[in-house]
């Protein structure tokens, strides 16, 4: 597993959010950008080597909006960047773990795969790649 | 601000936990320490130049026990690595937003701040420095 890519956080009210994060990292957003498959519209932060991704959901039935009305906004998923997706995920899954989606594309020009959380402490885990 | 320090997860079992991250990461945690002030047993990985915290706790009633039996384990909090934490406070306490524990010592030689969730999206961040 090369490094943490990202931290996913599942927010209300995108430009609100924005502002935020603004804020607190004293950078603003390098770019939003839609992911019409997950029907969510994302915001990248830079902050490192790592980045922040505020997601807000485009639908009332998306993964991110389904996630909002269980649990409420906050910390959503964290990403690992990993060089060879499918052979991560070849590994992951002959130790047990399970991928509950993709491997597909997502946003920020990667390739996404997500283990199913209860294999992973309930920790929603992305694993992504260069596309 | 610097950069993502570390992510923090919330766990009921850490050995359990430990072992499902260096499946995933596929690196050991490089060391565990106990912060008895918070009443948590932490573990850490390297991953790129951010680290994986897992944090069990060690008694019934700190924020991680009350944290789980609230919302039960997983993504807790994220730290952003500050130089000057008292002046990265001022900054942030400027623009209204509240300072909810510390300065303080924290794990892995920090001295650390956390910020209200109410005023960051629902999100609980952390301000740490090098202590």
């Amino acid at each position: 597993m090369k490094r943490l890519e990202h931290l996913g956080i599942a927010v209300a009210d995108l430009a609100e959010a924005e502002r935020i994060f603004t804020d607190v990292l004293g950078v603003a957003p390098y770019k939003r950008e839609e992911v019409k498959d997950e029907g969510v519209m994302t915001s990248f932060f830079q902050t490192g080597e790592s980045k922040v991704e505020l997601l807000e959901s485009t639908t009332h039935d998306g993964p991110i909006a389904r996630h909002i009305d269980k649990r409420g906004p906050g910390l959503h998923h964290v990403a690992f960047l990993v060089d060879d997706l499918e052979a991560e995920i070849e590994r992951l899954v002959a130790e047990g773990y399970r991928v509950i989606s993709g491997p597909k594309p997502g946003a920020d020009q990667k390739r996404i795969a997500f283990l199913h959380p209860s294999d992973t402490a309930k920790v929603l885990v992305e694993l992504c790649a260069e596309a």
